[in-house]
């Protein structure tokens, strides 16, 4: 049985197709419709199974779905939810933007009454982006941070949940301002580091880059117009987060102006710890 | 036809134990000795196929050598080599170390004249350590750096590219100071960019690190000491290429603050450019 009667997915790129890919292989929805500005995007989107049917009109789209999933750049979604609102018949909405507080209050302020909005955010971003780099497995494993507001009904929430779940992600739930701190530190914080590290490397130097290099400067790759959003949106929080990443880079540039090698080798093994913690 | 009849190989870890590994699957020696301070690393190692034979004692270990690779801790190469020049007959040695103008400063200075010593970096380290991870190709397609100096014999210099080529790498061909002053910024600067992050990530924010925190950490997994003797034999040449990226960390910051979304987005596309040039 299917959980879903009609999924509408606005924004079919990475998220957006990974979406439609594992709705489909997983046989969630009977039917999966993505709504994008281009035709052409759809079209691929469509041969390589990620929707049924592709429309680049909103109104179209959404009309007779019973799930909606706003997957465009953090700018654009809160115009796209509230427009999804206006056009949808009852249907339950959630989005997949970054950043959760300005979107989530907003949304709570503008939205009629009885609409049904739950924000969500899939730690399953890439540096690449497009339907051609989706993928049906994109959220197995991985947690999606679900951000219910007291304007919330719990049963939204729990199928909003469900719905991540039912991709093979881990659910967590947060408030919208506790996520956003957190993510500054562990994502838009390592974004900015990454981007720098790059962008501070001259060009002459770069044939002697290795895997070190490329692992930390991997998602500097990322598309600079959907991170000047997300980090303008998280300013406040990305600015304490990056504070606190310049002062442990400060201990460490004191510990080998120093030639402090005791110092250093305490300052990397604390490092060497917290990665382990994380990844055990 | 075996390029080498017998190869030392002094410490047989990740990048020692992936020399053996390669030249016995590529049948360039007839004999691979490993010799290290452990019985019990030897043994593994010869039970992976990375040597034919361990010793604890290096004089018995290198005596029949015509190729000796140090591929011990930074701190301890220039020891081992003269070591290794005692007790040879002759033999053409090279090291593996993640600096080098030290080292072979070091070595131009305090070997005997007639001892055949050229200076490597292959450029293959990864976070893990031991000979259990050691592959036979972990060089190919990478890039190994060779120092000769004016001390060192042209043919010597083409034997030691002769052998990093013959194990699949790309050699490159460098004075000890370009190398230690290029390798700063593609990969001390990173390792300790990296530990930073990872120490100012609170143990509460782990929960929703990603695929983005994990890849731009992923190198402070490293062996703390390893890289405390690499960060201090390279220290004035991490410090300034620390000290770039500390200003171009300062721009994006200066951006964020001012809220200036256009600035922003020009240092995001600086990084994701540099990313690319390095990666095509």
């Amino acid at each position: 049985m299917h959980l879903w009667k009609t999924v509408a997915i606005v924004g079919v790129g990475l998220i957006g197709g990974s979406i439609g890919l594992a709705l489909r292989q997983r046989k969630l929805a009977q039917r999966v419709v993505g709504i994008g500005r281009r035709q052409e995007t759809l079209d691929q989107a469509r041969k390589l199974k990620a929707i049924h049917h592709g429309t680049t009109e909103l109104a179209d789209g959404v009309r007779d779905a019973d799930l909606i999933i706003v997957c465009t750049p953090v700018n654009a979604i809160v115009d796209h939810v509230v427009a999804c609102a206006a056009y949808s018949s009852g249907a339950l909405v959630t989005d997949a933007g970054s950043t959760k507080s300005h979107i989530v209050q907003s949304l709570d302020e503008q939205l009629p009454r009885g609409v049904r909005f739950v924000g969500s955010h899939p730690l399953a971003g890439s540096e690449k982006t497009g339907p051609q780099h989706a993928r049906a497995d994109l959220f197995e494993g991985r947690v999606v941070v679900v951000t219910p507001t007291r304007r919330t009904a719990r049963s939204d929430a729990q199928a909003i949940g469900q719905f991540w779940e039912a991709l093979g992600a881990r659910v967590v739930s947060m408030t919208p301002a506790a996520h956003d701190a957190a993510v500054a530190a562990t994502s838009h914080t390592p974004h900015v580091v990454a981007a720098a590290l790059a962008a501070a490397t001259h060009t002459k130097d770069l044939p002697l880059v290795a895997g070190g290099w490329l692992d930390t400067t991997r998602i500097a790759g990322g598309d600079e117009e959907l991170w000047r959003q997300i980090l303008l949106d998280n300013r406040e929080n990305t600015l304490a987060a990056l504070e606190r990443f310049q002062a442990s880079l400060s201990d460490f540039r004191a510990a080998l102006e120093a030639a402090n090698g005791a110092k250093l080798k305490q300052l990397l093994g604390k490092g060497r710890k917290r990665r382990e913690e994380a990844s055990a």
